[in-house]
């Protein structure tokens, strides 16, 4: 098997985009023929409904994007109904030849580290056997805990060659707080402390692409400070957080791309599968509604990468 | 219902001591005891391997101590299987009168943030009735997002009268990398300024006993750094980490309390869960040995506080 950078750029080649659809369960926003007909809000219920609705999505999706971006904290709101899903939503987005980027934001200490490590990328010792827990592509971290917090991910993208998208510079009002607080050091922005470590850790990690397997989210909400953080981390692929439902477009997001227009991937969720309303939305109307909206986010991309 | 704040102090008055019993599933270090006769690795397997262990661990240290805190990246490395697990594990932990600390580090931004809170304290809409996810009575969570990220935590503390850990300053060597850098405004390291933050989120959730249900997990591994913090941070609970594998002893962990004995609580998981050799330990032997390391660890945290 490919390192992951390579086997994104492959996918990106192949779909002629670099659009990631987000998958955020909240049955709530489903259309009702989805939820219709379930009874009691039983575990299996529960996740029937989740894994019924993603199923469509990735058949509407899976030809048309490279990759899919579950959000955890969407499914672990349902508990261990959710979970399940979760597993399910994997491995259907897999079948469907889609990358899957785990955006799970996770990070402890040292063993800790590990054991999410494995959880999301590696394997399991299970009774003398090695197993694999949730099985995607790549996942998010986040760094305040240090260097020797990330050091297990990256053994284990390096073991099962997978990838890792470090938190660096978010979308929201509030990655002013601490993010972009000024070093006395350096007088620079603490995220452009964390790019160091992105790069140290990235470059064995280096595909025949050039990117390597080591990226970063970076919110397109703040373009400037994209743009800077593009060129400190030439060989990262980015992943854009912002798009769509928070106001960043294709203009914005565009910042974050290299020259050879790789280097990034834009991922959208409420816009691509909740941007309707819910009651009397037959399935004919959803899988078009979902597929008009991959398409207009393909075509706002691509158009501003031109 | 008191507030978490106001339970914990309760908690520890009636039990007598801050200290708290970390869960840390680790299938291939339990006791033979527990793991053999179990045949494949099934979901239903490894789920009531690690609930049963944990209901051992549980029935032993409940008289002991106030609070248990099972620890998320090592449920989830067994996937879904880990997940009912931990849903068992809080159950049985609070069936015996023990509060849960979710050790989960988690946070994200707006609504991804608010369906983490809803998961591990809240409630979540499914077919249009409030369910609960997990319900613990507190977790762990990350600051690097920033204030509006730990918003929709503080709101569901606030509205279930649950509580809050942020990771300010951790046990580990890498967290000297980012945690300790020092701003410019300020030239203090990073960690004391996201104190204001805590602080602040921390006053309006104080309770009759003059402490907050905002806290933060500080390393006793650093102890100059933890008496600083607890100075700046009178009245947050302190989850402090590091006692036990990773060096610190009561001595250190004193360091974090407050004149009155109460403000902070002290946990160690392998040093009571796993410290033993697994071959052919008998289940009283193995009941004895958690029970002694846990009284043990209290007798050298009170003692350090009087």
């Amino acid at each position: 098997m490919k390192p992951f950078s390579d086997r994104l750029v492959d996918a990106i080649r192949m779909k002629g985009n670099p659009c990631v659809v987000g998958l955020d369960p909240r049955i709530d926003l489903m259309p009702m023929f989805v939820r219709s007909g379930r009874g009691a809000p039983t575990r299996e219920a529960v996740r029937s409904v989740i894994s019924g609705f993603h199923e469509l999505v990735l058949d509407t999706v899976a030809a048309l994007v490279p990759a899919v971006k579950p959000q955890l904290a969407f499914f672990e709101q349902y508990g261990a109904a959710g979970i399940l899903a979760f597993e399910d939503t994997v491995r259907a987005a897999r079948q469907r030849g889609l990358l899957v980027i785990a955006d799970a934001k996770r990070n402890d200490i040292s063993s800790t580290a590990g054991a999410y490590a494995a959880a999301f990328l590696g394997e399991t010792d299970v009774f003398g056997e090695p197993q694999k827990a949730f099985d995607a592509d790549s996942m998010t971290v986040t760094p305040y805990l240090g260097r020797d917090s990330l050091q297990p991910f990256v053994d284990v993208c390096t073991e099962h060659k997978k990838g890792l998208f470090v938190v660096l510079k978010t979308s929201n009002p509030g990655s002013r707080d601490f993010q972009d607080l000024e070093l006395r050091s350096t007088e620079r922005p603490l995220y452009e402390k964390i790019t160091e470590t992105i790069r140290e850790f990235g470059q064995p990690l280096r595909g025949e692409s050039g990117y390597s397997s080591i990226g970063a989210v970076i919110g397109a909400t703040f373009p400037e400070d994209a743009r800077r953080l593009r060129c400190l981390l030439p060989e990262a692929f980015i992943l854009v957080t912002g798009y769509g439902a928070q106001g960043a477009r294709g203009r914005e997001a565009a910042v974050c791309f290299n020259d050879d227009g790789l280097g990034a991937i834009v991922s959208s969720s409420r816009g691509i599968t909740y941007s309707y309303s819910p009651d009397n939305l037959t399935k004919p109307s959803f899988v078009n509604c979902v597929r008009e909206n991959t398409l207009r986010m393909i075509a706002d991309v691509t158009g501003a990468l031109r």
